[in-house]
């Protein structure tokens, strides 16, 4: 298979800074799209697979799955773009394509494992797949997402991967006018869960830890910003929520968060991986049909309705440009929750 | 408040045998049905409550909310039955009425607190209700229930609370034709379940963790048996039901049965209260936006539903007769698990 080398940004070990790499990229088969990317948005997962927190990594990682930029190049039996177009590529770009869960547009729950933009299984070149600190991609269309071209380019990047993941439990749940939605943690995933779901129409609440805060989240759109550590403030909203999005990505009790449910309400968790500690106590859950759940990320006719919507909606994520030899201090930054509220690569910086 | 004395069976203390004692029942009000109770099931919530075991019993304990009888006498504004009519009552006598729960016939739920057939505040005597082991109750005909003509009218009592315990959840979950449901443990609850699962056309799968059920389930219609603690046998379901009912009503590891469920499937909890122990894993719930919820029985219109759709399919329990006087010895067999699958008091025996 004919390939080219691409500049790229990754790292060669768990322990290692990212820095300037080459790597391949196949040339487009009948199906595929050529992106030259312009802009790649810094998701967690990114410095989790980078440095092996999950196991499994395997290296050179090159992370990055919310890529957008312009189409290059096309197959000859591609439908969906052309050249010249703006496109997106999220976390995935493949899935067996066949199962039940492909044959119902769920790819992110492929029952044979979908392919994830980095650190996937390459069906092309063998090896793993490199994500989107790069200058090019390659994907197969159906896993290419248009993109609006009415939103600041930039701040589309973060839909590929926390707008869908807050977006498919929004879809899921049917969060729509008068709902009552309740947000946990506000950072990437937390500040796209309140704007998506005032789009909706829901009557929004953020839950924070923190007074400082409470600007921030009536800023972007929640109707009431709660302190989840005040007792008083919790005591108000018992019962109240037909959803709660939990973003937060570390064990913590969500006990006090399945008390504030409504009737059948489902508390989803779209952060954390591991075990629930605190143990849940299914008293306050028998006593109100209510429901924990969880989610990850979206498939891909959800994920082009989302950024649809977005552009209708005038819907993006807040961002910090950075260049790309800013990644590791990004990530430094990151683990102190120092980003309001996503970074976004300018991939032009690769250039230099 | 006019009142006349009635036979009961109940107990003084937590730690007392359930004996022959005289209660008062309320002359009927505008809305009001008495009825002379013919049999009464005997649910485990009945032996809990009389001997404290979750604390808050009020003394004397008068058990019972598995109600079947005839109608003895109306209020003047009683619509629904007539004098002569079979009649059943359930866990619930009454609720506010008034709330949003209320509103949407989910009197289980009521926001001000559903008043339980026993151990509830008594709004009309003050006090406390009593229960079912006695020769009569007086009902608002809101609470009380029509009865199928067609079927045995002492398997029909355990409907009442272990039938709406396990339709609820099917119903709500919208189990329909080809839906693949679980069943875990085979009791009160656990046999019912898989009756009426299989009657809305699921596909049912009982889990237990002896060899000695399987016979039993599939002869109460179960298409399959799988020993959970074998591990090809459970490896052989993973992924598979949209619906696990878990009747078990003690602390156990859920996480075996989660993997269990198909993408988008939940798991609901019927038949414990407590803490998740051990810790509820999240991995595989992120992995398939599988849930783990909880329910508990159902409202008076849905257990109207049940009763019709009992009477149609002649769904009934299996049950065991006892005479009233049997009680003590019936709750110890019950705490050994020694009953199929429930006990059904004869009320006749009280005359004596």
């Amino acid at each position: 298979m004919k390939t080219s080398n691409v500049k790229a940004f990754g790292t060669i070990a768990a322990d290692a800074d990212l820095k300037e790499m080459s790597i391949e990229r196949r040339e487009v088969t009948a199906k595929d799209i050529e992106i030259e990317i312009l802009y790649c948005g810094v998701c967690h997962s990114d410095l989790h697979t980078a440095r092996n927190d999950w196991g499994g990594s395997v290296y050179p990682v090159v992370p990055g799955h919310e890529i957008v930029g312009r189409v290059t190049k096309v197959g000859n039996e591609v439908t969906k773009l052309k050249v010249g177009d703006l496109a997106g590529v999220g976390c995935l770009v493949d899935s067996c394509r066949e199962c039940n869960s492909c044959d119902h547009d769920l790819e992110q729950y492929c029952l044979n494992g979908f392919t994830g933009t980095y650190n996937g299984h390459d069906k092309h070149l063998g090896g793993h797949t490199f994500g989107g600190y790069s200058q090019k991609v390659v994907v197969d269309e159906h896993f290419v997402l248009k993109i609006p071209t009415n939103l600041n380019l930039a701040a589309v990047a973060p839909l590929l991967c926390a707008g869908i993941t807050t977006w498919s439990p929004l879809r899921h749940w049917k969060v729509g006018k008068g709902s009552k939605v309740a947000v946990v943690g506000l950072g990437g995933l937390g500040h796209m869960a309140i704007k998506l779901a005032k789009g909706l129409g829901a009557d929004v609440t953020l839950f924070s830890r923190s007074e400082g805060k409470v600007k921030d989240g009536k800023e972007l759109g929640a109707d009431n910003v709660v302190i989840s550590t005040d007792a008083e403030q919790m005591k108000s909203v018992l019962g109240k929520f037909d959803l709660i999005i939990d973003t937060v990505p570390y064990a913590h009790d969500v006990n006090p968060y399945v008390a504030t449910l409504a009737i059948s309400g489902t508390l989803v968790l779209v952060g954390y991986l591991g075990d629930l500690d605190p143990m849940l106590n299914t008293v306050p859950m028998i006593m109100g049909r209510r429901a924990v759940a969880a989610s990850v990320i979206g498939g891909i006719a959800e994920t082009q309705e989302m950024l649809d919507f977005c552009g209708e909606h005038n819907i993006v994520s807040e961002i910090e440009i950075i260049n790309m030899q800013d990644i590791n201090t990004a990530y430094e930054r990151m683990l102190k929750s120092d980003v309001r509220y996503r970074f976004v690569i300018d991939m032009d910086s690769l250039k230099k």
